[in-house]
């Protein structure tokens, strides 16, 4: 079998800065649009954003609602209610989704299935679903995040926890990424210190990940039909990621202890846009592949700065918390990147071998407040089984990992992070 | 006035690598279009290239013809009669332009005329023409280049001469931007010396005008309808122009004088693609404004490599020609950036004041043998003032520059560039 010698790159349009998330009224204005959904969650909705957005449409002749019950870290059923709900008061010619990566995906999952015929479960990943793709073209969707760190806005992927399996799976197409991408730090400003924190750890690891993943020229010639959205580290995505790294070294500890600092804000802000860019592209392995695990099967960890009424690992925190033990195990596949990738994120040291990127990770994570491995989240030893087992299942990430991830690699990974430091 | 806080980012699909035009067929089957036009010039039809992708479109059941009457440099005579042909033979789904920047503008106009009432002269630039915006979405448009150097695959502009005015101007406008770029090296391989070297010259003027350009937050802040495109140099725009520069080190003199070298080509093919993704949204300036009038004045200059049958000063040769002079006299505008891209074409060297980036400029063209100057092409001293009066119409381009143009200021550069060493 031939090499590849192909990459893909697709990107949402972008409106950044200051004051970006004035003009929606206008910009859905030049989509011949009549009716728009705004989408958001509970939370998102009280700080009176989406509301704000929705209320620019009527200067352009544009009807608008705002539907806020986005459950944070969807499920099945939080998109089907979603998906009702626009199905019920449609149809709508465009979509806004107005908060965090849990709005974003249910954007898409909603603009998927009141374009195209069928059923949540015909489009969700197999071997979950059935891995339908859509037919028909989707409608507009603006992005517009408030959190700095998922990357939503640029990928091609809504995740849910199908709740009846205790599994936590996705539909991934090149339709589903959005049109535009509004990205407003303003919006950011009041985000708490870990929010900033575990959502940046978000962004690290989208950078992290798609820099150290496969290359797409190591994988066997693909024919058109085979292409997905997620085709290995590629010289596009190596860019975005240099970049994202160089303004996290800048900024990521300003903007946890000093929240109002608005270049830090801004900074934190095109980091997430721009890694979101290249992992949207190369994809992510092995730490998110152990934050879908980590995350849920959460027993009763309540972290700072989120809502307290359900136990939560936010997601950028389950990412994290087996980062630095993953990219000691990946650092044979490529040390000069490891290397290069250390220097980036904490630059004026001269680096050398395996340990040397998940010390500056460790450095990092303990000078913003993230919890020391996943015992200070409530596993332990006898969950690393479980754990593994979940992790093993999202073979989609663990293909671009690499190396090849074995259940006792994953199980190595996962032990020796229950405690970091 | 506030200043601006926003800029805008946008971008073609990409699919990029040997063998990325082989799959062109597949990838219009999932536009849902029946019937699909190609779109090129005699002498890149003679390559067989366009044929080819309209054969692959059978076997997904799109019907295809070529059109091969593009007129390299573009006339509005030869888009109306591109845009006739359309017209008579139509309707068309989508369609595809094989070739350089020629052919890829050629196709934005006619997917413009055929998808939006009016004629030709209400969509071009004022005051030349109208200036219409298009109301009504266009039809999908696949650009492969096949020369290494425009960049028109990723912008939102197509450049035309208007004959009885003797003037180049264009039609810009979001909506004209390819809806994805299809970049194969293996295209290029048998591209001359002459073209590789000019070609090369516009890639590298695309990468160090956009570089240097009036940053985006230098301007008034605008309304939402006023923003256009090319919106100044940003941080995505400068990344891009940044890694351009770097391949360009790598790669322009190995391609020029081993044009069978694989990988110079894939890296210049690379350059081309991300310079154009970095100017398609920062803008160029002064060698850009200046080239109209050398290109558009040429009386006998007649290039290696390029048809004998017309006098011609191809576009990124016209473009080369006073780069050196702009740049020692855009220096002051931005010192670190003009030495920081002479340490990026030809690293290993300490820059200091406003010579270092001519410096560069001039050893690199004359070891790709571009012309010495205004002169070599057929221009004297009593040229400047038509020159200066040419140049100065480009105030759209101008407007990007870092510095204020004088009339003065222009002939002083021009004047500076009849003979560069």
């Amino acid at each position: 079998m031939d090499r590849e010698t192909v990459f893909t790159y697709g990107a949402p349009g972008l409106k950044f800065g200051v004051g970006a998330s004035d003009e929606i009224g206008f910009d859905l204005s030049q989509y011949d649009v009549r009716r728009v959904l705004v989408i958001t969650d509970p939370g998102v909705a009280a700080t009176g954003h989406p509301q704000r957005v929705a209320e620019q449409m009527a200067a352009f002749g544009i009807e608008a609602a705002v539907y806020d019950g986005v459950h944070v870290e969807p499920t099945d059923a939080s998109f089907e209610a979603a998906i009702a709900h626009a199905r019920g008061t449609g149809p709508w010619d465009a979509y806004v989704a107005v908060g965090g990566g849990s709005s974003i995906d249910t954007a898409k999952a909603v603009n998927l299935l009141t374009t195209n015929d069928g059923e949540l479960m015909d489009y969700v990943n197999a071997p979950v679903g059935r891995a339908r793709a859509p037919k028909r073209p989707l409608k507009p969707l603006v992005a517009v995040p408030t959190t700095t760190g998922t990357g939503a806005e640029s990928t091609t992927i809504c995740v849910l926890d199908v709740l009846a399996l205790k599994v936590k799976t996705g539909i991934s197409h090149a339709r589903l990424r959005p049109t535009l991408a509004v990205v407003d730090p303003a919006l950011t400003l009041t985000q708490p210190a870990g929010v900033t924190a575990a959502a940046g750890m978000d962004i690290l690891c989208h950078a992290l990940e798609s820099y150290t993943a496969r290359t797409y020229t190591s994988y066997d010639r693909k024919a058109p039909e085979q292409r997905v959205p997620y085709c290995g580290a590629n010289p596009i995505s190596d860019m975005w990621s240099e970049q994202a790294m160089t303004l996290l070294a800048a900024s990521f500890r300003r903007a946890v202890h000093h929240g109002d600092d608005e270049e830090a804000r801004g900074q934190m802000a095109l980091a997430a846009t721009m890694a979101g860019l290249g992992f949207g592209n190369a994809g992510v392995h092995i730490p998110h592949a152990n934050a879908y695990p980590i995350a849920g099967r959460v027993r009763d960890f309540h972290p700072d700065g989120y809502p307290t009424d359900e136990p939560l690992v936010p997601h950028g925190m389950a990412v994290s918390l087996t980062a630095p033990e993953a990219f000691r195990w990946t650092f044979e596949s490529s040390p000069e990147r490891h290397l290069r990738a250390a220097s980036l994120l904490s630059p004026g040291h001269e680096y050398v071998g395996p340990d040397a990127l998940p010390g500056v990770l460790v450095d990092l994570m303990r000078d913003i407040a993230i919890p020391n491995g996943l015992a200070a989240v409530g596993y332990g030893a006898d969950d690393v089984d479980d754990l593994v087992e979940g992790a093993m299942k999202q073979q989609r990430l663990l293909a671009t990992a690499p190396r090849e991830v074995t259940d006792e690699d994953a199980a190595g990974i996962l032990e020796r992070s229950l405690e970091l430091w």
